[in-house]
């Protein structure tokens, strides 16, 4: 099934139903009006929502309306957990290669995860708001997944069991806040402010044989400003699955149900695949010609992120943004 | 006022009034059931709850009962955002000094802080499960506040203006994953699990003139094994008070009600003053004497943390902690 969280004045927003071609949406009154408890109780809500779903797709549902993305919010519009995965290796060997230096060898067995914000995440279609272009503002696009309760130790087999929702997202990236964030030692803070997910989220069934082993086998589209710059597959170069990022985090302690599970920039190693992020960009053309030519994002620049099922049909809906100052 | 979140079998617990003296607790059904909402409302809610605090304390309250820490679960058992600063300097120069490497000069101008996991806080009185002592399991006794909505761009003097209600924080640290974690560059992860609040949150009114500036003026107490370790003094030495950590996180990003900011461990200059963890005494026997001797925390010990007003009246309950094996 979808779900979609709709702008309704609160801090939370209102669950809806949408319709697998994303036309039609019906409000969960009745059922629950708040994605975060359908998380909470989820083996109790989630078959009354699949029931609404299934009755939606028919279109019998009495009360369905239009599905508008731009009235949406993220998914969860605040989540008690954020932690984004940096699982395409191809993206870490590229921007190791353009600075001489290699990847070490534990990259390759050891999931490489930080911690995000998570207090004020945003709606696909919401502008996102900079105080500078200096800053080297950047998209990533990524797959996201919602988790269940996973308790503290379990396997990567095990975690896969506790994937209930997948969608995804725009990690906002300030690259030039990026040096000195990692020179203080502590990860990533000020250069990762808040992150966009994609219209609706949806359970692994919606992706059939493109689900396999806790990775999406589907390309995810990306265009700047109107112009396609990355198609990349996001199934077969993602070296940790869903599962072991979960299992990574719970090593030791719980993760807890609606906790957002990143996959870090997807990434290819063939190039013609295009980009998921600008970093990257310049990254190769530091490898080609000695330095970057492309900049990062300018105000009133656009970023769309969609990926579409095997039958041409958007799965996720459109992360479409803008990139805005930020109101004084 | 005083408040607390009593554990109900729910996810986030019931919310109780408790008494200046902490003897006495009351529902606060009727009002609110749950902490979040509160903050989510605080202009309506809180002269409320107030009023309720006004009655306790008079004895006058129809259905007080007998508050029992024990029975707690963190004021916030799950938060959309925990961020922990490291503000006393003096714990990074002697943690720096121990290795023989200098504090940059912008450490004391722009503060660290990292971005902790927050969808599983523990209660004061739980224990603490890991499946190992080869972790090197620590104790971390910090001052934490919770926020307001606390809009981007902030000054740090308008972050003050941010601050609901102040807290204890036992951060408990993985010393021997640490420097796993750091190697890769993101920060803590799986070094820092599930962190634990004292019993009750509290205004800073409660603190009268021990609150000024951001900065609690009061010694927090520390007891390992029942042995009193660490006295530190809160307020002096606090490099960047509150309201610079919460406009630090905000410099590129909303800070949104409900968020819970460290102070990172309380740390004094002045050894004879004790330690806040058992890191930072490693440390000291490094620099004496060339090696650490005192052991990290081994199944069954425990660790109590505790703050007296002037009048000797503990203000926020004490954290009192046991470390246990995690089940399988």
């Amino acid at each position: 099934m979808k779900l979609a969280t709709l702008k309704d004045g609160s801090r939370d927003g209102q669950l809806v139903v949408v319709s697998r071609d994303l036309e039609t949406a019906h409000f969960a009154t009745g059922i629950a009006t708040r994605l975060q408890q359908v998380l909470d109780d989820w083996n109790f809500l989630s078959p009354q929502l699949q029931d609404l779903y299934v009755t939606l797709n028919q279109g019998k549902a009495r009360h369905g309306f239009e599905f508008v993305p731009s009235m949406c919010m993220a998914p969860l519009p605040r989540a008690y957990q954020w932690a984004d995965g940096s699982a395409y290796l191809n993206h870490v060997e590229l921007v190791r290669k353009a600075r001489n230096s290699e990847v070490p060898a534990s990259f390759y067995t050891d999931p490489l995860m930080y911690q995000g914000g998570s207090d004020d995440l945003l709606g696909p279609c919401d502008d996102a708001p900079f105080a500078s272009t200096d800053w080297g503002i950047d998209f990533e696009a990524e797959i996201a997944v919602i988790t269940a309760d996973v308790r503290n130790g379990v396997t990567p087999d095990q975690a896969l069991d506790g994937i209930r929702l997948v969608m995804l997202a725009n990690d906002w990236s300030l690259r030039n806040l990026v040096p000195a964030d990692l020179a203080k030692g502590f990860g990533f803070f000020q250069s990762k402010p808040a992150t966009a997910f994609s219209p609706v989220a949806v359970t692994p069934d919606e992706l059939g044989d493109a689900w396999q082993g806790g990775r999406v086998h589907l390309p995810i589209h990306v265009s700047w400003n109107g112009k396609k710059v990355g198609m990349c597959e996001a199934g077969p170069e993602m070296t940790f699955h869903f599962g072991q990022l979960i299992a990574h985090i719970g090593r030791t302690r719980n993760v807890r149900a609606g906790s957002i599970v990143g996959s870090g920039t997807v990434s290819n190693k063939d190039w013609s695949k295009g980009y998921s992020c600008i970093a990257e960009r310049r990254c190769i053309e530091t490898i080609e010609d000695g330095a970057p030519k492309t900049p990062f994002m300018a105000y009133g620049d656009t970023v769309r992120i969609e990926m579409r099922g095997k039958d041409g049909q958007s799965i996720f809906g459109a992360i479409e943004q803008r990139v805005v100052p930020a109101s004084a």
